[in-house]
């Protein structure tokens, strides 16, 4: 497998394109749209947020009910959430304006958006947009890379990353984009999250894939601690690499959950990384516990503690947030046979040896949680079982920029 | 029932004293002492956090084992979490230093540490602090309102209440004290709350209906979501008020009940609205709910939400937020039911009418947003149930206490 250039249009028959619909934002992008040459077959996970804003339900219903996925307009500005029949109203003429500008059915369009939760939509904007777009779909990395900032919130980076490997002989090609960066907490899903490949599989087996990456990726971020009404993957795949069909859990099929698992991790430290407000990547990862859950249930906690957060941004070593916030994450374990280090680039030092504080040296501490990415890394010696989370600190940026968000 | 001036030392019997001990802070006390002339029969509650502090062990084990409480040694500055054998240690070193100073049994002395978690206590400032306070002990209310004022940490007020009230022609007094203000996020208990009554009652109906007021007062309130490895309560029933033993869950029972949950509820929104870093008391109703569970579910999430907590700072009406967190709290519903209030003295507006937005008018949403409390009401239409939890606002002093607590 190898990293390429590019994002959504780096595999065979994707085109992006963006434009400046002028929903909420001024002076930027605010919609793109994602589409194949191809009608896809489709996977998604979607928020677990019993409030679930209009574009996911559509999406659900196009991921479970239709046959094919061909096309994707996401906006920023405005989610779409808790908005009613209204709501439903901007999905449908969206996908419509689609049908109109590219010819092909409506049913095949999915819709995403982000931003504020309470608000209607412009319908007349966005289908302009879908209008002034459809001519300028590209399959050109630059035309995905302008798609990932067109979909940007607060994110102060966009995110994209795309791979290639080899299945039978064929190359086949994996890109994606995402978007952050507060509200972020999936179940189920992230945020935003686009993925295309022009890989051959059949689509119970891409759903499997897909639901299986997103547990041990995007699922184990945290930003913030709130579960979006938002959050939607969707990942289409439109057969154009010509591989012999994947029908089963074979080495070929782990061959592209492999890929798979790299570009949503990537994807999701990214997102992590450029939580809002944070100014460093923080990583939680734990080692020999007792069961998978009770490992994954840790380093989430961890990395979800405020008070972690805090002494993140503090590089302040203050390892008993740690251990709490293990402590109230619902796993079971002893505080007798733990042990807990801080590690980063700068070096690594434990600080907690089964049960007991040890005496360490501030300075050295220091040194490793200065750096832009700090790993608490936890030996439970209880079992063989391991999971990593990741997020971010928690800043005086943070609270600015949600303070006052809809200004 | 009526409120009186007083904290610990108010009900018949009950002398409290307090030092500097020099255990961590400097130019301030950081150690009370709370003591009984009889022996009292206990009830407490307990931190769920599986890293539960020695302190809390101990308590837990005369809570439940011993026939008597009679004095509580509570400490600020360092936790004594996380500590291991050593801190078990400590915990029994105090208890014998009250022994030897007071002439009572080391069984029936509590401890209660909060600050640091980590570090290891300097048992001899504890034991020489032990014997510095009790000949000072003191029944007045002053004395107990100093021992509100030693235990503190990051509070910036000192928390307590009394009330009186009659059973069966005598009166009766139940008094308290508590402290905050940051890992608040309770599940079984607070963060240190220390009750003492005089009033005759058997001690499984004192635990119960402990139990049963602690759901619904401190587990209700939040900070950070943090669940420290220390929250206790204690509540001593020395029988001085002399009223006729309550053996049965009758209306003299209910009477205690009443006063009970008005000194628990008191102690508890003042711990949420002195917060770390807090600048106002931010309130979440639900009602009309389907079950109690669920509405306590979606009260506790809109009050622990750090993007609500950060509206909340910044005035913001950003009612998308709550609703957001309402839908991942585990509880179960249609958006289309519900009906969302911002209240506070300056009044009240509803923004969200059965799962449309409503068009409001900002200046007043601003006006009712900036009162020292701010209550957010929602009507679910779906049932008869309510619940009600506290927070506070999210806003640059946490960030920055927490930053560099240790230092």
């Amino acid at each position: 497998m190898n990293v390429i250039n590019g994002g959504v249009t780096a595999a065979q028959g994707f085109m992006a394109a963006s434009c400046a619909a002028g929903i909420k934002y001024h002076g930027r992008t605010d919609m793109a749209m994602v589409y194949s040459k191809k009608p896809c077959i489709s996977a998604g996970t979607f928020t677990s947020n019993v409030v679930k804003a209009a574009c996911v339900q559509w999406d659900m219903d196009i991921v479970k009910n239709k046959d094919f996925l061909q096309a994707v307009v996401i906006n920023s500005g405005i989610a779409n959430a808790c908005t009613g029949k209204e709501g439903f109203d901007a999905c449908e003429a969206t996908a419509k304006g689609v049908e109109a500008a590219l010819n092909i059915p409506y049913e095949s369009v999915a819709v995403a958006s982000t931003g504020v939760i309470g608000m209607q939509l412009p319908v007349d904007k966005l289908v302009a947009g879908v209008k002034a777009m459809a001519p300028e779909l590209k399959d050109t990395i630059e035309a995905g890379t302008a798609a990932s900032k067109a979909i940007m919130t607060t994110d102060t980076e966009n995110k994209e990353v795309a791979v290639e490997f080899e299945i039978a002989g064929k190359k086949v090609v994996l890109g994606g984009m995402s978007k952050g960066s507060g509200m972020i907490h999936p179940n189920m899903c992230t945020m935003l999250a686009f993925l295309c490949t022009d890989i051959n599989i059949e689509k119970a087996l891409l759903q499997k894939a897909v639901s299986e990456v997103v547990a041990d990726s995007f699922n184990m971020i945290t930003v913030d601690g709130d579960t979006s009404t938002n959050d939607t993957l969707l990942c289409m795949a439109n057969g154009l690499a010509d591989n012999p069909m994947i029908s089963s859990e074979d080495a070929d099929y782990e061959t592209f959950k492999e890929a798979l698992k790299y570009v949503c991790e990537t994807l999701a430290k990214k997102m992590a990384a450029d939580g809002e407000g944070a100014s460093k990547l923080f990583e939680a990862t734990i080692v020999n516990a007792k069961s998978k859950e009770d490992a994954k249930k840790m380093a989430r906690a961890i990395v979800g503690s405020n008070l972690s957060k805090a002494a993140i941004f503090g590089c302040d070593a203050n390892f008993g947030r740690f251990l709490c916030a293990m402590g109230y994450s619902g796993a079971d374990f002893d505080q007798d046979d733990v042990e807990l280090f801080f590690k980063s680039v700068n070096g690594e030092l434990k600080v907690f040896d089964k049960g007991t504080p040890i005496v360490f040296d501030e300075d050295k501490a220091l040194e490793i949680m200065k750096a832009d990415a700090v790993t608490v890394y936890v030996d439970m010696h209880e079992g063989d079982k391991e999971a990593t989370a990741w997020g971010c600190d928690l800043t005086y940026d943070y609270v600015k920029i949600n303070a006052d968000y809809r200004s």
